[in-house]
């Protein structure tokens, strides 16, 4: 499995490369910078990855310098020329990801005799929530942490979750607290979220944390993991960001806003759309990586990618089998759920996308498995940091 | 003064609205929204001023509808066709802004006894810094305000300056603490105005105040002054920010990163560039509104604006007057500085951008003098939050 996976990423690292406009510095504004990149080698990674205890101001990238081309050419209605594209294969990212993970929980365990834990706060009966708790829970396990979890009623009282919040924070073998969103309206989320020690954050949701992410300089103790795993399926396909100009649709707390703010911490040009934006396909359209997080299916049609874009998908829409929506004929059609009575749809629509996208997620088996990946990467970091661990 | 300022505000409102794409709600995206605008009309605040303790989602905006108005023409070089531009008199809106914060440290005064105090903290002999606190303790004073300062030589020690700093923390005549940017580089930045009380942090740079302010749903207790300078000039000039794509050139924790975080916060597309960003006029050119905050004399030339866009030039660059970027012949050679050897530049080819903008912020008198209005607002509203004085 995994000669295919690198081969797979050898392949995207050349398609995207070639398709994405190079970073030519001579384009560059000089004017003085805020992060700059170090020009000493040995500060910079030698891996793509962004796992690990450290948030490097960036993070290295591919040495083969880029060879000068001309910028893509705009988005036509001629499919016959559109190259194969990547489909990146989030399933088996996160499979290594994880089996990284567990090595690392070994020798955790045999040195020190200690185990990443990780609390879950679910309250109430969401399906979709219980189906992400659960498949939380089971990652940990595969991974060899220990995993706990605190069920309430849909109608608990606040004090029961914040006692039990404190209980975990309280916990040495707790490493990471998680409160399943979103909780029910009549519980105060800022309350209980706020009520999380920092130091077990493993979200990143804190606004300290998220300040630490947005100011240069600083050190977030934990980023969000689904903007950890844009960035980290990005970085896996060879994509150097520098310079990149990425449209973020979404302005989420738990996505769009991390995402937007951990991009520009490796240089990338980042433009926000929202709701409110007019015309953003017209944004879309110029950029060279575009990352949904709308919550919205088929949001994101052929026609607002420029050819050679990377697409990254996180929208992970549950629609009803017998929905219109049906349109769009997309690979989420191979989703077990089907058999449901729903199947997820991303916000993009796939198979428009795959006729302009150098390189694209699939939903599901894109941005989520990495998602719940980045999690327990969070929580081994958690406990490495508490023991000194390194 | 104040009939002329009325006139001119209402000049700027016709001008720039005119000018820049309206708002047409069909055009939007229709996904969820994070930050809804309220549509109950007593939820929206009667002005367009951002000052006073509240940091609404939204801020009320013009209440006539925007006609119906095609796109703006592209930018061509014909500059007879263009209009007058709006001369936004920051210097005006200033004294303007001072003149309220006066009547109500007179309120304060008579009512419960008490002044609103700022502490500032310079360190070292660099002129321009001095320059800054000189007219910071000025404008304290002139408003009624307390003002203390602490000064220490340029190769002081650590812990004389966060002793100070927990002094005024202590306080309680002191509401407000600032420490003087930038510190010498034997001095650890984060250490000392992570030493800042929260609640005295009136330059809104501590990270948790920085987090609130990204994260939709929170309130920072303070926003950074410059960004709350752009912002409230834009909403003076009677801009509806929602829907509008605004370009911020520079991502400094002082001044790119808070605004481009508050225009979010106003519905506004954001683009964020920066010294990697290739070809930063293709975004700047499709903006409705470009701010810069770069630190680059000259660096936003004409062609870089759409015609009827507005400018915000928060860069206050000194050159001596013998340089050579005295090609773009600007407005500030009217800055009595120019006696001292040097004159302020700002990022923005002035000249060039008359013949584009609807309106523009010149350099001196735009940006900075309400900039520290907007300081003293924070201390204002510092002091009414500790004694709880509505």
């Amino acid at each position: 499995m995994r000669a295919a996976l690198a081969a797979t990423l050898r392949k995207a690292f050349s398609a995207a490369e070639t398709a994405l406009r190079p970073c030519v510095a001579s384009k560059c504004l000089d004017f003085h910078l805020h992060h700059c990149q170090s020009s000493d080698p040995a500060e910079q990674r030698p891996g793509s990855s962004i796992l690990g205890r450290d948030l490097p101001e960036i993070w290295a990238t591919p040495s083969a310098a880029s060879p000068l081309l001309p910028p893509p050419e705009p988005q036509s209605s001629c499919v016959d020329e559109a190259p194969t594209p990547v489909i990146i294969d989030g399933k088996s990212i996160a499979e290594e990801i994880r089996l990284g993970l567990s090595q690392e929980v070994l020798r955790m365990k045999a040195m020190i005799n200690k185990v990443p834990g990780l609390a879950v706060v679910l309250v109430g009966q969401r399906r979709d929530s219980q189906a992400y708790v659960r498949n939380k829970t089971k990652a940990c396990e595969e991974v060899g942490m220990r995993s706990l979890m605190a069920e309430f009623p849909e109608d608990c009282g606040e004090e029961d979750v914040l006692n039990v919040v404190s209980d975990f924070n309280r916990d040495p073998s707790v490493h990471g607290v998680l409160v399943q969103l979103p909780l029910p309206k009549h519980l105060d989320e800022e309350r209980i979220l706020g009520a999380v020690s920092l130091e077990k954050d493993v979200d990143g949701f804190h606004p300290l944390n998220m300040g630490n992410l947005a100011l240069s300089g600083r050190e977030p103790l934990f980023i969000p993991c689904a903007a950890k795993a844009c960035v980290e399926l990005l970085l896996r396909l060879g994509v150097d960001l520098k310079s990149k100009h990425v449209a973020v649709i979404g302005r989420s707390n738990v996505v769009g806003l991390p995402t937007s703010l951990l991009l520009q911490r490796h240089h990338a040009t980042v433009s926000v759309l929202h709701a409110f934006t007019n015309n953003p396909q017209d944004v879309t359209r110029e950029a060279d990586i575009v990352i949904s997080a709308a919550g919205v299916p088929n949001l994101v049609r052929g026609h607002w990618l420029k050819r050679g874009s990377v697409v990254i998908d996180v929208g992970t829409n549950p629609v009803e089998v017998s929905s219109s929506l049906r349109c769009c004929k997309t690979y989420s059609w191979t989703d077990p759920n089907s058999e449901q009575g729903y199947y997820l749809q991303g916000d993009v629509c796939y198979e428009e996308a795959l006729q302009l996208a150098s390189a694209i997620t699939p939903v599901p088996g894109g941005v989520g498995p990495v998602t719940v990946a980045m999690l327990l990467a969070n929580t081994l970091d958690s406990a490495k940091r508490l023991y000194s661990f390194t």
